[in-house]
């Protein structure tokens, strides 16, 4: 039941209905910068009524769960059998892209319809969920649609508030979440009935496009360890005054301790491992700081991912080693703030190898790849389900209104998860 | 003519007069949480007037020149030589402390005050200058009262405004400089008229605390080469998403510059060279900057200071080799904006020499060292004027209100001073 990739009559048929639903995404959902679909706001909600409108004329079942996500379903000769489910979310970040999401769901509702059109039946049902509350713009919590379906909204999460003072129950409510049992941390999903989990998904960083690749097959999601701000002291003193060996530099201090943890992060990349460091925020004290003047504090983040713990933490082991060694050389002081942590998920691998044997049956030129951002199939893979990603080469990264994913590989991508899901349905 | 440093006649005298004039400085120009003597300001001009009032009740010659400075004359016996000058300035920073640029004019007098009590008179004339306009805070411009004597206030310099809106021009004409000649940059002092500069300041690092000595003979003024903004600029992207050999991090490029400059300064130091470094402001752009993002630029500020010239001269050099080899290496861009140089000057050899000598046979355990800081000193000395520093051991720094200068290591430099500028005015 293996598709190819050319067959001219399913990819225009692909085609014809991703074009469609991206383009009255667009025009229902954008902010007149960029794409706007707030978690658990109207223009999410809009989205999923776009979706469900389609299935439903193509005649394939929908409902929306008690989490307010959309639910499709194609079923299957043997309905007693685990399920496939495949999707993305719906929601995106303020002034985002069009593909961020929306592009996994669109490739979901593409292989449910062109099944139903052929009248394909496969032993295994297969829904479609398109899910809500991915992005963590609106409340600071990601993954709040699939993580309330395995029971893992917290009431630390559900009070939290966006800008506006409303909390996330509140909104919850609203869109019509069964937010009693969300807040009882019911299990709404039994992942024993859920054969695996596909997502597809735009690549958010450069990878595929630097090696002319149309497609990727995730391996992991990688966790993080983070802090959002650490403080280095030094003290402050006049810039010609104060010699060397008197210095106390908060600015020297947190350089030589980034310039040491770029060249761990190098030894540990030389030796196979998966890491990547950012510290993505570096700033003086504005109420102080002043070219004349050494800098006594310096505040600054760090975010460390790695697909694997044990590489996660064996490099904050040297960073704080580092941060001691420094602090006794210098003289200076790292405040650290709460560290956060996030699990990484590893995908199933023998949906890695089936991805990887369809795709090059394919023909389609492709790469294992981690994921370095964070998706609804961390969730479902940490809840049990056995669960997949294919990511679609994209320009310019995600979360802004440039993001470059061509037709011909999203339609390279759709065909590698079709013959894939087709393949564990049967 | 040396005066034992132990002399309790004298160190009595000193005493009583400084502590009466600092006394009335800090009841008359405090602003509540420190001192506030504003260049060109009401409370510099009843420093002033403080001082000239003292001068004349103990019978010395007081008038102000073209600039409005002070100047408190001991007419010597030959007043046909060229005479002696000493002095500082009596303008502070807001909130600033009593003593930086006080304590050098309250010296002078002391010395000038006890000659004239005593009825000594010297070969040459004496003279002590109580400068305004020292400190940059109001206009931007250091230097302004000395630089006005030496011709060298530009057009730029005077149309300089302070946060109100008011010209450095208006503001010197109100305390009556001959705003005229300035502008023509007039030489108001000529050069060739003055043996020496003799200036006496509280040290505004912490150097002789840690040597645990009371006074520092200074060798030279540290000029600087500046950037005021130096921008990184790389890519920005998902922290999670990029690899290592796809990234362009401004903060690593820009991490790894300074921990360079680190290096490279160290060298030189351990070759003998005098040079400071910093990097006071540093920051990732505010608009754009996450935790979750690698950051696309950083802004950061660079202060080189040394004595010598073509020390700063080399270190920028190697600043420039890096920034080039960095930027190759990263794929990032160090955007320069405009050097800002400021030249340095060497204290005159006799006068190091002749101080040293002296404080030797007082007993007064001392070290030779630059000063980091610039001071009317440079302009002199830049001028043609064979100059000569002292500074005073003090604690906290200065340009704030905990300036801790102990009247026992006051008294100490006192008797320097007037020990070698007795001995040179003879």
């Amino acid at each position: 039941m293996i598709v190819n990739t050319c067959d001219p009559d399913i990819a225009s048929f692909d085609a014809e209905l991703a074009n469609d639903i991206f383009d009255e995404l667009r025009r229902t959902t954008s902010d007149g910068i960029g794409i706007s679909r707030d978690s658990y706001g109207d223009r999410e909600s809009i989205a999923l009524d776009i979706v469900e409108d389609r299935a439903r004329r193509i005649g394939l079942m929908t409902e929306r769960d008690a989490a307010a996500n959309l639910v499709v379903t194609l079923l299957g000769q043997d309905s007693k059998l685990p399920y496939i489910a495949c999707g993305s979310h719906l929601d995106s970040v303020p002034q985002g892209g069009n593909f961020d999401g929306a592009a996994g769901v669109i490739a979901g509702l593409a292989i449910l319809a062109d099944m139903k059109r052929r009248g394909v039946r496969p032993r295994r049902t297969v829904k479609l969920l398109a899910l809500r509350g991915e992005e963590s713009a609106r409340f600071g919590k990601a993954y709040m649609g699939s993580s309330a379906l395995f029971g893992k909204l917290r009431d630390v999460d559900l009070a939290a508030k966006d800008s506006g003072g409303r909390t996330l129950s509140e909104c919850m409510a609203d869109v019509g979440v069964d937010i009693e049992r969300v807040s009882r941390q019911e299990t709404l999903l039994d992942p024993s009935e859920i054969a695996a989990w596909v997502e597809l998904h735009i690549e958010q960083g450069p990878v595929l496009l630097a090696r002319n690749l149309p497609i990727g097959i995730v391996t992991g999601i990688r966790g993080n360890i983070r802090h959002r701000a650490i403080t280095c002291v030094g003290e402050a003193g006049h810039s010609g005054a104060v010699p060397r060996w008197l210095r106390h530099d908060a600015v020297f201090a947190t350089a030589e301790l980034v310039t040491h943890l770029d060249r761990h992060w190098r030894t540990l990349l030389e030796r196979g491992r998966d890491i990547v460091v950012t510290s993505g925020i570096v700033e003086t004290d504005a109420r102080e700081h002043a070219i004349a003047r050494i800098p006594g504090t310096v505040r600054f983040s760090l975010d460390i991912r790695s697909q694997h713990t044990e590489t996660l933490e064996a490099f904050y082991d040297l960073f704080l080693s580092e941060c001691a060694m420094i602090s006794e050389e210098r003289g200076v002081e790292f405040r650290l703030d709460r560290r956060i942590d996030s699990a990484p998920a590893a995908m199933a691998p023998d949906w890695i190898r089936r991805l990887k044997t369809s795709a090059d049956r394919l023909g389609l030129p492709n790469e294992e790849m981690p994921s370095g951002a964070g998706h609804d199939a961390a969730v479902f893979a940490n809840a049990g389900v056995p669960s997949a990603m294919i990511f679609v080469r994209n320009e310019n990264g995600s979360h802004n209104p440039h993001e470059k994913m061509e037709i011909a590989d999203f339609l390279a991508a759709i065909s590698l998860m079709r013959s894939a899901i087709e393949d564990a349905a049967q």
